[in-house]
């Protein structure tokens, strides 16, 4: 067995998350794998680098899947042609134009894209002001109120790093670890928007758009920055803020 | 009788273009038109600098109306505020996020958004990869193939300049004068994207996106560049190319 490797962009409005459901047909990895099964005339199953909720977008969702030498020789008629780039260009012309392949590479076959992840960096997008951006408006939160910045890179300061963010996750009776390494929580700030990136070994459901909601809450001072280790104290969600909304959020890049 | 001119952006992905008609309440002047009459608790009519098609994006369409003191005196309340940043909060508070007001100034008496301006430049946006660009796909024609951007340019080169324009005017009675001069076409070309500028005195009904279709044409080499002279001179609509379809058109700027 072959194993490929696929870069993935995808506008996630419309759709159930990244992973197949028995319940819909619309998740992002479903469109996927039913535009490869066409292709190899059997289905093929991919490994995502980890869900993401519904309505959130990918820059760079990585997902890796194995292929046999039959299904590569049932595809390769020319011998001119690479089966990445055959795989590619049939993904791209099948599939909707809300998802996009932007890559296609042939990976060591111990590689998974999801148990070989060593970081992930997350953005979330937050429109600051009154005046709508027509052609972003679905890819930002819209929030038009004035944000204290330098209160929020000092709450951020108290997330980055080592801890058990069992108050940031959005599943109560997860009964795996909770901790999770934190790198960097970077604020940048145009007349507009702030653009919150988060990057780290790995999150818990929910946890990016808790910790954004979380440093909202910081910078229209509703909460203390020096609050952040009593909430990571109290190991329960009550303790932390409100679950930002979907749409500002993009699964940016995925490290190995 | 004071006047005011607004910038205004818009997605005109589900209007059925600007100018107000009888037989559809999806309009961009519609929509503000009723906004500024609950504002002012009249009918307000507003002048854009000129009719965007079905579908048509504005990145700045300009636009003016009249208010009398009687107007003024009612909404303004607290002496801190001022009359323009009055209308464009509470415009952008009450229109939908597909359009945004971006400034309100108030304006010579004799000035008219269409009558006074003196040139306008349109962008037409083609995507010629086979990679869906997921984020901007309803911003862009998708055209994925190669096209030559050399006699794309040598052709525009004819077009250049004041000519009757006929040929590219979707209405065949038009009475008026056909007559326009365009200052330039400007073609830039990433790895993904052609963009066309269009900069000229004024433009017929459909005009930017026959003269796209015949430009795509040319860089399709499916037209000859040096044809342009004769699609101009034989004064008919069929004798130039195919009409692009309106969402990879954006109405950029208007010059006064």
């Amino acid at each position: 067995m072959r194993n490929y490797k696929i870069i993935v962009q995808y506008d996630g409005g419309r759709y159930s998350g990244w992973q197949v459901q028995k319940t819909t047909p619309d998740t992002i990895q479903g469109k996927i794998e039913t535009v490869l099964g066409y292709l190899f005339n059997h289905p093929i199953e991919i490994a995502g680098s980890g869900r993401t909720d519904a309505g959130v977008h990918a820059l760079g969702q990585v997902a890796n899947f194995h292929l046999s030498e039959e299904d590569i020789a049932l595809v390769i008629k020319d011998k001119n042609d690479t089966l990445e780039g055959i795989i590619c260009s049939y993904l791209n012309a099948h599939l909707p134009k809300d998802i996009a392949i932007v890559s296609v590479t042939e990976v060591d076959e111990r590689f998974h894209s999801r148990l070989s992840a060593k970081s992930k960096t997350y953005v979330y997008r937050i429109h600051t002001s009154d005046i709508s951006n027509v052609f972003e408006r679905k890819y930002v939160y819209d929030y038009p109120e004035k944000l204290d910045v330098s209160l929020m890179r000092k709450a951020a300061s108290y997330l980055e790093g080592t801890h058990d963010f069992k108050s940031f996750c959005a599943n109560r009776h997860m009964k795996k670890s909770t901790v999770r390494t934190i790198y960097s929580i970077e604020i940048t700030e145009t007349d507009s928007e702030l653009v919150l990136s988060f990057t780290g070994n790995g999150f818990l459901m929910n946890m990016v758009r808790i910790l954004t909601g979380t440093l909202i809450e910081v910078g229209s001072k509703r909460r203390d920055p020096a609050s952040m280790p009593e909430i990571l104290d109290a190991l329960d969600r009550d303790a932390a803020g409100y679950t930002a909304p979907p749409q500002g959020l993009f699964l940016k890049e995925v490290y190995y």
